[in-house]
């Protein structure tokens, strides 16, 4: 059987990692390297050209190549700052990744990859948010997989939250959509948001901000992450209250955004999402709390791709790009399908494909 | 010019509005009558059905007469309750219709329309929520009209809001998307809802909240609605606290989901929106307040249709549905195009066709 196959990138402010991914969610190498952030947008997009090319190898199994059925059709990527998707640039992005706004992100790769003359060159290349980018991973293999209406909501360094409708992320007027973290809350009142305003939800229900909670309350300065006062926080009641105040404001949050949305599924994805019982249990009771009767059932699920859904998300931009573009193109004149048929031959191919959980 | 007329319907929870409205927005008749809310579902559709033959009078330049080049195509129907407006059913409703959940609101007019030998029957039927039909109006002629997406929010008995992309209302999984007012909010903190819960912006915001709000702070009790409490504002210390406290609430609700959604613009309709400067200034000054920097300069603009949005919007309903089965209609064989071509041939119009504003 013959497959499709992109490569999807997640860029964070920490991390960029990369992955060759088949049609059917199996993903065929990995690579990753730290995010040059204090380089500038060039040096960023010259390592996302490198791992391309990592997860690519020489070999005889290659997407593409005689041996295998398999054929490359994209690069996709999931960026940290706000993407015009459309246009594959970034609009703006926070001083985490020095001079990244503004940048031509898919016309850079595109031009590295062609001069480089990768497998990938002159492939399309797509790029949106990474929060979108993980809710898209979660919506074609993970835990909101056949949902028509979906909320995939991210609670980690900051807070965020995808409309998926019909699988697509919805990117508002001028793709900022997504802001879950700068609702106001009550239990934010007066602190100040990453955002230069007051009293967000972020200010206090991200994870660094239930750190610098947990500290203001008198907490133990040895714990240094949210992480960290998730798991003492059976013993230590400075503790204990952070959490209980910081996944509180998420979860009444998220249970009045899904009143104005009606979502057939709330995902939480993230670092808090895994961070322990109390926070879970927490955030799910409070949002609870807040649902009108004719949402009290409303499935609130943890994220289960952990930190693939990024990747798989952003291959699979590629992959329905290639999938549109290919049904489009049954009807047009034969001289403008010839860039459809730019699917490269690769000369190799990982050993060891893997399946995704 | 040929044009295509609907019958729209506003059927709310004290009155019922029918206009029969031109594809070109102009109302070329209109009735209404007080609901019979306290009759039972029966009683309320007799009523409607009544009132779509009390804009379709007999006469010689009705749409569709030999005289007239405009043909009716349909009737659609904005209503209180929770909708499904893809069976036309209604799922659920308030105790201000008493029966009304339940009820086959498209089918039991359908059969009324038929029953009557009405020029609208068997004509299709559609149905929404009063909110979203309210919003299709402002979309199709008024604060919104040509915008890709838009937050549409009602302000008046209840609290609700519309997300309108490419100009359809969204519903959510359970037809329930809209309720704005069930957003968790501080200056709601221990009130009781009107949807069981307790601390939500309805609970605050609405115009009875904002009335009760001023009693409990010691108001003159001779003020017995909010629009009295707006009026007194100026001179009135506690109508005027009473006021902002619940204009704040909105507005600051408002610029949360704004940033969650980046609409493209935010329509503010409803009794409040019109209740003087105090509310909507301080309103806007609350939303404008919690917007992140990409979001600065978001307009916020009152609606402009009035009374006549929902009627307009909910004609619209029709008026479109029409127009996408046409546009389909024309790929299939001519024997399942019979059913389109039922437009039936009116023996009157009224005299003095109007433009709404």
């Amino acid at each position: 059987m013959s497959h499709r196959t992109a490569v999807g990138i997640d860029l964070g402010g920490t991390k960029i990692a990369a992955g060759l991914v088949r049609d059917d969610g199996t993903v065929l190498a990995q690579a990753g390297v730290p995010t040059p952030a204090r380089e500038g947008a060039a040096a960023i997009l010259d390592a996302v050209a490198r791992l391309v090319g990592l997860v690519l190898p020489d070999g005889v199994d290659a997407p593409g190549s005689p041996g295998s059925p398999d054929v490359l059709v994209g690069v996709g990527i999931g960026s940290a700052g706000v993407i015009d998707s459309g246009r594959g640039t970034v609009v703006s992005a926070t001083d985490a990744l020095t001079g990244w706004a503004g940048t031509d992100l898919t016309g850079g790769i595109s031009a590295r990859l062609a001069a480089t003359g990768s497998p990938a060159a002159h492939l399309p290349v797509l790029a949106d948010n990474d929060v979108h980018a993980h809710a898209l991973g979660e919506h074609w293999l993970g835990a909101c997989a056949g949902t028509r209406t979906a909320l995939v909501v991210a609670a980690g360094t900051g807070v965020g939250a995808t409309l998926l409708l019909d699988g697509s992320p919805q990117h508002g007027a001028r793709h900022v959509a997504g802001h879950l973290g700068h609702l106001p809350v009550a239990e934010a009142a007066g602190l100040p948001c990453t955002c230069s305003r007051t009293g967000h939800l972020e200010a206090v229900g991200s994870g660094p901000a239930l750190h610098a909670l947990y500290l203001r309350l008198g907490g133990d300065p040895a714990h240094t992450t949210a992480r960290a006062v998730c798991e003492v926080a059976g013993d230590d009641t400075v503790a204990r209250h952070a959490v209980v105040v910081a996944a509180t404001a998420l979860g009444r949050t998220v249970g009045g955004v899904a009143n104005m949305l009606d979502p057939e599924v709330v995902v939480v994805s993230g670092g808090l999402a895994g961070a322990g019982a109390l926070w879970w249990d927490t955030m799910n009771a409070a949002l609870a709390t807040e649902l009108m009767p004719p949402l009290a059932g409303l499935p609130v699920v943890p994220a289960v791709l952990g930190g693939d859904a990024a990747v798989l998300g952003a291959a699979r931009l590629a992959l329905a790009a290639h999938s549109d573009t290919r049904g489009a193109a049954t009807s047009l004149p034969q001289d403008l399908e010839v860039g459809l048929d730019l699917v490269t031959a690769l000369p190799s191919a990982p050993s060891a494909p893997r399946r995704n959980p």
